[in-house]
């Protein structure tokens, strides 16, 4: 089995590591080129100069792999590489991508003979090591062809990767997947604040994450990673009280809309980062300000000056 | 090491049990006495025909481990053991108190010299086999006298317990642990209602919980028994949409509030509870009132006549 990997960052290098080490042979393309050069030194990687070079190193049918931001990045490559490759191709978007784009890419390629695989993929920085959760969207056949390749990825060839529905169910499970994420990471952030709050019992939370660890109803990956980094450092105070999010949780909160099926957990975790980066606490002041209008109660006032 | 277990349910036969196994002589009372004889019979435990006997069957420094239901039957239970124990005995409570009950108690016990621990106690029916995660809060010499206690409930000697802090603290800490357990649970459950909404994909709801175990961000003890459920029958046809609470979920709102701290994650997870509970669904009755009465918005009839 051979594929063409494009985009070697955090994600696709590590990939391409765990699928060299799987037996699979890889085509590498990044628009940085030292980076596709150093795969190829370190892991004996097939390094292409362009992605219509990495498609000629290929065989029919030809697979590539796409690891590349979501949005405009994976447009374009897709819109790019699909007048290069011929019927029965596949194209796999492994990266965060809305489900929709992926069902709209899906019906374009499909009306040109094009196969095409959304992969939602879990496991971060650690799925070199422990393999990766692949949640695949394909047609049958598409996801026949593409078996050996997630076999290698996933943490061991029966476990930990499905082929869980039509294309866009991959990307839709991944979404969720996220959302949950952010739900359980909230409850984790709320709980922890809690006893720390609790002054007077002066409690140890790195001792007590890394009790939870074992038996406890709470325990999890999301666990054991927060109890590693309190013990680092529990005060946390060199890390600044601000989440980013990325589009998944934002389209979980979306999708539950257009369901209209509750999900306050899931649409709260994220609306409580919206709150974290804000810091010009806009509606917080008018708050205050309606408070001293109709009762007279006092405003802080802005800090700054003296 | 000798001491007496009171209320041998659920909870308290299985830690009989895992004490046993681990060495530990237990004297055991249950208010119905087939449950001591039985375990007697099974386990080797000297069965006690009332809490008065239990207390003659052990040695000083005696101690004696309450499993009670929360509220009237632990207080009860305490105020009546009390004068039966004498100076440096110890009384345990692993069940769920409220940590501001567990504070009086201790200093009620320690104006008369004896000691009081509190160990919050997670692991559900499974702590037989492995283990209890054990939050404990008591002054240092009780917890140095419970210390082979605790090591042999826990899953090994060295983990999964923790003299987390003073008397109250045990059970904070396990007041803490529910609640960050509801939110955990509920965002899980949101995640599988929009799944299973989008009935376009047709998702196969056990196959992803079991994908997810494996390698993915969300991957947890309560999803391994989620995914166990699932498979078992996914459509939960016969499981009726209503989820009881009990203390923890909600002290650990009340604490929130206390605190003057955000938990609406931990909270909204309760409250969605409630909602689960409330047939009546009188405030969806105003609301549709409401709609009604200022924009003329039909009103969905209620059921039951024809």
């Amino acid at each position: 089995m051979r594929l063409a990997m494009v985009g070697l960052g955090k994600m696709g290098g590590n990939m391409t590591r765990r699928l060299r080490r799987g037996g699979v042979e890889v085509v590498g393309y990044d628009r940085t080129p030292s980076v596709a050069a150093g795969l190829a030194a370190e892991e004996g990687v097939i390094a292409a100069s362009s992605v219509a070079d990495a498609v000629t190193k290929l065989q029919s049918p030809r697979v590539v792999w796409l690891m590349l931001p979501s949005g405009e990045p994976t447009e374009t490559q897709i819109k790019e590489l699909a007048p290069l490759l011929a019927k029965g191709d596949v194209i796999v978007d492994g990266g965060n991508s809305n489900y929709k784009d992926s069902q709209r890419r899906g019906a374009w390629l499909a009306e040109q003979g094009i196969g095409f695989m959304d992969a939602g993929t879990s496991g971060g920085i650690w799925g070199l090591e422990n393999g990766y959760c692949l949640m695949v969207g394909a047609t049958p056949e598409v996801a026949k062809i593409m078996e050996p390749v997630l076999k290698a990825l996933a943490p061991a060839p029966d476990r930990g990767w499905a082929h869980v529905g039509p294309v866009g169910s991959g990307h839709f499970t991944k979404m969720v997947h996220n959302g949950i994420e952010y739900g359980m990471m909230q409850a984790m952030a709320e709980g922890l604040e809690l006893l720390r709050g609790k002054q007077e019992f002066a409690l140890d939370l790195a001792e007590i994450a890394e009790l939870w660890r074992h038996s406890s109803v709470v325990r999890s990956w999301l666990l054991d990673l927060t109890a590693e980094g309190l013990k680092n450092d529990q005060t946390l105070d060199s890390v600044a009280p601000y989440v980013a999010d990325s589009g998944e949780g934002r389209w979980t909160a979306m999708e539950a809309v257009e369901q209209g099926v509750a999900a306050p957990v899931l649409t709260l975790a994220l609306q409580m980062r919206f709150a974290s980066q804000n810091s010009t606490g806009y509606g917080y002041r008018v708050l205050s300000m309606m408070r001293n209008a109709f009762g007279g109660h006092a405003v802080k006032k802005a800090g700054g000056g003296k």
